[in-house]
């Protein structure tokens, strides 16, 4: 059954990648699955074409026949049931790579994306350098409390998996705030994952759509 | 094989159920689990024994047998998984409603614990108005979204699943922000979620233990 997935027209990231859209064709390109894309354009995000897809209007969504999904975690999540190398076969290490979606998700992200509220949002605020420094020391105990956890692990937990997938992509979002060097083995982390040739596939397919929308 | 989860000791929250606890002791209720509850004092938070279970040093945290979760998203789903009840057996639906679980979590409970940040660690900032401003701006565009989405329907999806308990306790932590009551069918999708007999049960198990602590 094919499958499209929804994506920026021009992403804001001018090709780094770091839309949500990239963690489902790295997924896609680990199961070895082949995708369509359909751009969706600034104007169109709140228009009913793509809330029917998404009722928060955002990116990535997932069709595949009948289903349609959004929300990134959700779908890298449907992809790893629904193919397999992306989730362990043993019942209790597939609950806890899951447990570690949700923990990329609504531990470790929340404060890393308010960083970018801070920059973007607050820019020109008397207050935003104050700000800064308290989302700083919340990113750093997340970031000391995973590196400390991690330790040598290659992955989160056992093998690579979809949890690696999103914990990457979401600590990727702090490359050159200098808050990652000062967990050398999360930044060893990145780059392992950042060398599989999945994720490189599907890197250089977010780029060429970025260099090609110039 | 028996389950335990970790609590507070002595919630924030004075026995109101807004701490994560809650949806992991809702969804045992749903599917008729008997637990165990581990007590977890505020000093002991950051020691071995808890990051053992939470590398994060947060609750809820669930043992049965070998396995020990953490994260009440995906303890939710792992009980849903476990047990018969709280997930549709069709294919498609049941990838949506673990899609409508990464929403509840990833796009609607950011901005509203952002505002407890605003309240409690932001409290005698020159800034905190126009903090709590921009919060709130964000909050309402995810409720309004929701609400257009959810319509006179009942719950997120066709039937009651694991996604509706994690999004009313998302929900609820907005009760006494007037947020909620500018959207009245989100107002009695909250008040039809608490008056299941699973939800009373729950309630009053956090409840008896702030008592208790009393």
């Amino acid at each position: 059954m094919a499958i499209t997935i929804s994506v920026f027209e021009r992403a804001l990231d001018e090709g780094r990648g770091l839309a949500r859209d990239m963690r489902v064709r790295w997924a896609l390109e680990e199961v070895g699955q082949f995708y369509e894309v359909r751009l969706v354009p600034w104007e169109k995000f709140k228009a009913e074409a793509h809330l029917a897809r998404n009722p928060f209007g955002q990116i990535p969504t997932y069709e595949e026949g009948e289903l349609t999904l959004f929300e990134s975690g959700a779908i890298v999540l449907h992809i790893a049931e629904r193919f397999p190398g992306l989730l362990p076969q043993d019942a209790d290490a597939r609950a806890r790579a899951i447990m570690w979606m949700f923990a990329a998700l609504s531990t470790m992200e929340p404060p890393i994306m308010d960083r970018d509220v801070v920059e973007y949002f607050e820019a020109g605020k008397s207050w935003q350098g104050e700000r800064f420094a308290m989302v700083d020391a919340r990113i750093r105990d997340r970031l000391a409390q995973l590196s400390a956890r991690m330790g040598a692990s290659d992955w989160l937990d056992g093998a690579f998996s979809a949890a690696d997938i999103i914990m990457v992509h979401v600590l990727r979002r702090l490359e050159g705030s200098e808050l990652l060097e000062e967990y050398p083995n999360l930044v060893a982390y990145i780059a392992r994952a950042a060398a599989r040739p999945a994720y490189q596939r599907a890197f250089a397919a977010q780029l060429a759509l970025w260099e090609k929308a110039q």
